[in-house]
C-alpha cells in the first residue's frame, strides 16, 4: 500500500486511539477489548496456567458429561422441614445468594425474612420478628448451603412446601419453594398479612392437593418440559408462561376424579392457570440437581452456581466446591413500571442465575423474543445473545435446542476461564425488586455477572491446581 | 462505462438469456418474473383495469376494517343440526372445499363421507353407506356453503358436535367440527370401527362435557388464545400445541367441582392434553367468522376463503361473494413419515387453509420456527415466508404480532390482484393425507395456491365491475 491510500484502522483497548485517527480523517473501528483478568499481572498469569492446565479441560469434560447425563424430575412436595435436615427443630430461614450477614442485607431480603419469621409463628408480628433477629436469635444461611434455590430474596422456612427434585442418575436432590405469583409477594420483601395468608394457603390447601396430584401422575419429568417450553417461546427463567402451562396439562387430570375435595383442587387450578411464573421454580429446582451433579470434580473450572444476595453476585466452580467468588452485583439494564427508575431499584437478587448457569434464562435467549420486548431490545438481540454466549461454555446441551437457531443446541456449562479470558460475561434475565421491602417487582431487565468473581474463581482454582 | 469494463446483468424472465451472459464471462443474476396473469392478454388488461379502479381499493378498505374488527368467541358447542339449520331432518354431509361431485372425490374425502354415514346410522356399515352415497341418497355439499369449516376431509354430519363462533360485531358465525387427534382418524379418510366409535364419544361424552365448561367459563374470546399462542411458537394452523395449552388452562378449572361425572371430566382432559392439534378446528371457526365478516363488499378483491376438496383448490373473493375460482391443487413440498413418498399423498387438501387467509398458518411462519424443521427449511426460511406474504395483503393484523420479527404486526388480507400482479402465490402449511382411504397423515408440508385461481377471480372481479 502507499502512504496515500486510505487508512481502515482496528483498535484494541482505549477508544481515544481511535478518535484520533478518526479525526485525522481516517476510517475506524473500535473493539471494546480489555487485558484478560483487569488488567492485573497475577491474574492474567493465574489466567495463562489455568488455561494451559490439562488436568481442568479432563475435569470439565467430566463435570460437563455428568451435568449433560442429569434427568431431573419433580418427585414430591413436601414441608421444607422434612426435605432439608438442618431444619428439624431449627429456626433456620434460607435466603437467595451468598452468604450475608443480616445487618448487611437489602430491603426486600430484610422484609422477606421477617415475613418467614412470622409465617412460622415465632414472632406474632412484623415488629416482633424483627427483634427476634436482631437479637440473632433466628439462624440465616443462603438455600446454596442447603441444596436449596429461591427467587429474588428466595426465602425458605420450615414450615413452607418445596419441590422436591431428584436427579436419579447423578444422586443430587434439589429443593425450592413454590412461586407466588406477581404482586405483593414475600419473595419481593412483602410481608403484610394478606402475603402471610396467601402462604399459609400455599402451605395448607395448594401443596397438599398438588402433593395429591403427584401421587397419581408419578414423577414428573422436567427436562420434556423445559426442552418444549424452549420451543414455545419460554427461555424458562423469566419466561414460563408455556413451561407452566405443560405442568398444568400434567397435573390437571390428575385432580379430576381423584380424592382431592372439589373446591380444594378448583383453588389449585385457578392458581396455576393465573400465574405463568409457576414453573419458574421448578425450573431452578431443576438446574440446580443438573449442576450438582457436576459439582465437586476436582480442578474442573465449570461453574455450577451463579447466585445474587441483593448485595453481592456470587459464583462457584465445580472443582473449587463449596467456595464462593464474590463481587458487589451489576446493575441490571431493563424496563421499569410505569413511576419507576432505576433509582429505586435493589441490587439483583436471587438464586434464579442458577437457570443462566445450566444454559436458560440469558443463554437461551434466542427461544424468547418475547422476552426481549419486555426488558427492551429487538429479536436480533436475543439470537446474537444466546450465540455469544458459546464463546464462554465448555459445550451445548442438546436437550435444550433453540428453535430460532435452527434448533442448535443452546451453550451450556460456563467455563470461568473463558470468562476471563474472552471478557465475555453470563447474561442473566431477571426481574427487578424495589429496593424497599414490600412494594414489590418494578421492572424486568438484563444484567451479566461481575467479572470479578470470575477472575478471584479462576486465580483460586490455578492456586489450587499449582 | 467502457465496453471493457466487466457486467453484470440482471436478467427477467427466460433463464436462457442469462446463460448466455455467464457463458460469455460476464455476471448474471435471474429472477423468476413472469408477465402477470400467466401472460394471456386478457388477464393481464383485467389486472390492470382492476389495479386502476379506486371502487376496488375502496371496498378492500371497507372488508379489512371489517376483518380487523371482528372479535370472535366460542359461545356454544352444539349438535351440527342444532347449528346448521339445512341440516336439520336430511341427510347431508359436508365437506371441504369447492363443491365436489362424489364420484370425483378422492380417496381420503370418500372414506371419511363413508364413515359419516356409518356415524349417522343411515347404513350399517361402510359398504352399505357406499352403495347408499352411489345411489344419490345422500346430499353432499361445501362446509363453506353452510357456515362451516374442516380440516382436511372436513366432514360434518347432522350429529357431529361443533363448535359454534360468533363475531358479535360484525353479526358471522362460523362452526367447526372437534379435532380427532392424530392416527387412524375420519378426517383422513379412515372409517374403522375405531374411528367410528371415538366419533361416538366425542358425541356423547366429550362434547357435553365441554359444553358444560363453557357454561361456567361464559363465551371464550379466541383472538387473545390465537395471539397468545403466536408468542408461544404456533403458527396456530398446523402448529397448535400452544393454543391447546391454553384452551385447557381456560377449560380444566371448570370442569373441577362442577356438574359433570368425575370420569368424564377426566377422560376428557385427558384427550384434550393428549392432543395438540385440538384448537385448529377453533382457530379454524374463528378465522372464518373473522373473514366473513369482510364478506360480500361489492367490488372488494380481498380473498375471504381459499379451501381444497383433494382435487381442486378454490378461492372466493369479499366482492364477487359465492362464485368460486378454481384451478387443480399444487403438489405438497414436504416430509414425509418413514416408508411414505410425493407417490402416496393425496392432493392439498381441507379448508384448514381459512387460517393462511386470515395471515396466520404460512403467513404466520416466523412465529413458529418448529414447523419449518417439521416441514423442512430453516428458521431464516420462516422469517422470510412472513415478510414475502406482505406483498400481497392488504393489511396486518396488529392482532396477530409475530415476536421474531420485533412483534411486527403479521400480514394480512390477502389482495387478489397482488397475487396475480405480483407473481407472489399465498403460502400454505399443510399436513399430507395418505391417497387412499383411512391410512391416514404421511406428512406435513408447504404448498401454494395455484395461481390460476386469482387470475380468474380478478377477471371475474374486472367483469363484474366494468
Amino acid at each position: 500500500m502507499n502512504f496515500g491510500d486510505s487508512l481502515t484502522v482496528v483498535n484494541l483497548g482505549v477508544a481515544a486511539f481511535g478518535e484520533n485517527v478518526a479525526t485525522a480523517g481516517g476510517r475506524c473501528v473500535s473493539l471494546a477489548w480489555q487485558p484478560p483478568g483487569q488488567g492485573d499481572p497475577q491474574a492474567a498469569r493465574d489466567l495463562a496456567a489455568a488455561l494451559a492446565d490439562p488436568r481442568i479441560d479432563k475435569a470439565n469434560a467430566t463435570a460437563f458429561a455428568r451435568f449433560l447425563a442429569a434427568r431431573p424430575g419433580l418427585v414430591d412436595i413436601a414441608a421444607a422441614r422434612d426435605a432439608i435436615p438442618a431444619m428439624r427443630g431449627a429456626r433456620l430461614v434460607l435466603h437467595a445468594g451468598p452468604p450475608i450477614a443480616w445487618t448487611d442485607m437489602c430491603g426486600p431480603m430484610r422484609g422477606a425474612i421477617l415475613g418467614a419469621v412470622v409465617l412460622e409463628g415465632w414472632a406474632g408480628d412484623v415488629d416482633a420478628a424483627r427483634k427476634l433477629v436482631d437479637r440473632g436469635q433466628v439462624e440465616l444461611a443462603p438455600c446454596h448451603h442447603h441444596g436449596a434455590v429461591g427467587p429474588m430474596a428466595g426465602i425458605v422456612c420450615p414450615s413452607m412446601p418445596v419441590f422436591v427434585v431428584e436427579n436419579g442418575a447423578g444422586g443430587t436432590r434439589a429443593v425450592s419453594n413454590l412461586n407466588e405469583g406477581l404482586g405483593k409477594v414475600l419473595r419481593f420483601g412483602a410481608n403484610a398479612p394478606a402475603v402471610i395468608e396467601r402462604l399459609r394457603w400455599q402451605r395448607d390447601v395448594l401443596a397438599p392437593t398438588l402433593r395429591a396430584a403427584l401421587a397419581r401422575t408419578g414423577p414428573i419429568e422436567l427436562l420434556p418440559i423445559m426442552a418444549q417450553a424452549l420451543t414455545m417461546g419460554d427461555e424458562v427463567h423469566n419466561r414460563n408462561a408455556a413451561a407452566t402451562a405443560l405442568l398444568f396439562k400434567r397435573i390437571a387430570p390428575a385432580l379430576v376424579g381423584g380424592d382431592v375435595a372439589g373446591d380444594a383442587a378448583a383453588a389449585a387450578l385457578a392458581f396455576l392457570a393465573g400465574n405463568d411464573h409457576f414453573f419458574l421454580n421448578l425450573s431452578m429446582a431443576a438446574c440446580k440437581a443438573m449442576l450438582d451433579a457436576a459439582h465437586g470434580v476436582a480442578h474442573s473450572s465449570l461453574v455450577t452456581v451463579m447466585a445474587r444476595n441483593g448485595v453481592n453476585f456470587g459464583v462457584r466452580l465445580s472443582g473449587t466446591r463449596e467456595r464462593w467468588f464474590e463481587a458487589p452485583a451489576n446493575p441490571i439494564e431493563g424496563l421499569y413500571f410505569p413511576g419507576y427508575s432505576v433509582a429505586d431499584a435493589a441490587a439483583d437478587l436471587g438464586d434464579s442465575a442458577i437457570t443462566e448457569t445450566a444454559g436458560l434464562g440469558g443463554f437461551a435467549m434466542a427461544a424468547a423474543p418475547a422476552i426481549v420486548k419486555f426488558v427492551g431490545g429487538s429479536a436480533d438481540d436475543a439470537l446474537h445473545h444466546s450465540l455469544r454466549m458459546r464463546e464462554i461454555t465448555i459445550g451445548s446441551n442438546p436437550a435444550f435446542a433453540l428453535p430460532a437457531l435452527d434448533f442448535a443446541p443452546g451453550a451450556a456449562g460456563i467455563d470461568a476461564r473463558k470468562v476471563v479470558d474472552r471478557g465475555i460475561l453470563p447474561i442473566i434475565n431477571s426481574g427487578i425488586a424495589h429496593r424497599e421491602a414490600g412494594v414489590g417487582q418494578i421492572g424486568a431487565g438484563v444484567t451479566t455477572a461481575p467479572m470479578a468473581c470470575f477472575v478471584k474463581a479462576v486465580e483460586a482454582l490455578a492456586r489450587e491446581s499449582s
